[in-house]
């Protein structure tokens, strides 16, 4: 329940899933369709919005820079909920893994306005799984990682530790990689991790566009190059990489 | 679809998320209503389970120890599905996420099942989300790593990196990590992690019996057992943890 009655406006952040329209979840399908406004934008599972009696607002067309778009998207989040509005903003995967989610949240708060969440498949974990590929499996890895390769490593905006990142002995998943995939690669490698460590990248996944390609980590960049991988697409490294579970269908 | 045709046994592992019914997928709940067989145990939403046509079978019950017990867990998916059956496996959050997924597809893969996959939304990312805590945060944190705490640091079975692991800039989430909770928070201090770093544990997440304890992580254990939290619980660790969102809604 949100903490405003019905007569008030309010916010929902709900986190689409990877692609496939399938994989929302069931409350966030029911947001979606009760929803007086639905605020979206390129990476959202459009075929969602497909039948929806919500007037839609594609934020991705606001004409500014990233900073700017990100406030004029809250500010579009507030104004439609102040009018009484009940406004559903509709990410893909999940709102808070690279998302803003928590952003829009705290915008939301500040205003006065009610806010619920429900969270979304992340691509981070079911990109992989879609292809074949699990984040844990028992006798490889204990764990998982999933950074953010929009920022390179050696950027002085990068707050991550790469040498650390090399030696956690979890399997690395990289959102956003594709630009930056070959300085990640040697990145982690001069760090120490083994040249022959499996890697992956899965685009479009599942999707009947879906696009995997595999490589060890030191040749994962030209290989992703050679397939012609464009964004987005999910780099998975690590032993998980290099098992061969069988034949894959989606249900 | 799966490899397999509608005459077919055949087998779809299904992530059935944190544990509020609406966090299923959509097509998790529909492998679930299409299902002859449902095979689960205690971990899986089991709400789900209400007025399912499909015959239920409760592997938590299988008086064996765990080793024997996935064994025992892969034969009857083998088995059912040998029968012509559609067998759902049905998990809590995400099959690959410390869930054996993977160990059970290849299972089914190894004895020529069709296997099929539906992600689930992971109770690494939601549970801190429902909770108000950002894995992510602009600012704050460019990822998060999610590793086991079921094997402590220290422990001549633990894989991980404990030092790299305190290093790494992410968030750190720590799935079934109750028990070993004062273990992994001292092991992070004494190599280099602020004592100071926000820490929350969160249990039941998104339930009505959802409780909230947070801390300085140097704290957070002893904080934890004084609010008598028990598992399954998820501890959050990182500056995310201290950031205040503001009144959580569910939807």
């Amino acid at each position: 329940m949100s903490a405003a009655s019905r007569d008030e406006g309010r916010v929902t952040l709900v986190g689409g899933g990877p692609g496939n329209a399938g994989l929302i979840t069931v409350a966030g399908l029911d947001a979606l369709q009760r929803a007086d406004v639905v605020v979206f934008d390129r990476l959202a599972p459009l075929s969602l919005l497909q039948d929806l009696p919500a007037r839609l607002i594609d934020v991705g067309k606001i004409p500014h820079g990233p900073q700017t778009t990100q406030e004029a998207i809250n500010d579009i989040l507030v104004t439609e909920a102040r009018k009484g509005q009940h406004v559903v903003r509709l990410k893909g995967g999940d709102s808070f893994v690279f998302g803003r989610g928590s952003e829009e949240w705290q915008a939301c708060t500040d205003a006065g306005i009610a806010v619920a969440v429900v969270p979304g498949v992340s691509s981070a974990i079911a990109a992989p799984e879609l292809a074949g590929i699990p984040v844990t499996h028992r006798g490889l890895t204990q764990g998982f990682t999933v950074v953010s390769g929009h920022v390179p490593p050696g950027d002085p905006r990068c707050r991550l530790d790469w040498s650390a990142l090399a030696r956690t002995g979890t399997t690395l998943v990289v959102l956003m990689g594709v630009k930056n995939l070959a300085t990640i690669a040697d990145t982690l490698v001069r760090h120490g991790l083994a040249a022959d460590t499996p890697a992956a990248v899965v685009a479009d996944a599942g999707l009947p566009s879906q696009k995997v390609v595999k490589a060890p980590v030191a040749d994962i960049a030209d290989a992703a190059a050679g397939a012609r991988i464009s964004p987005p697409a999910v780099t998975v490294i690590g032993d998980v990489a290099g098992l061969d579970l069988g034949v894959v269908g989606t249900d």
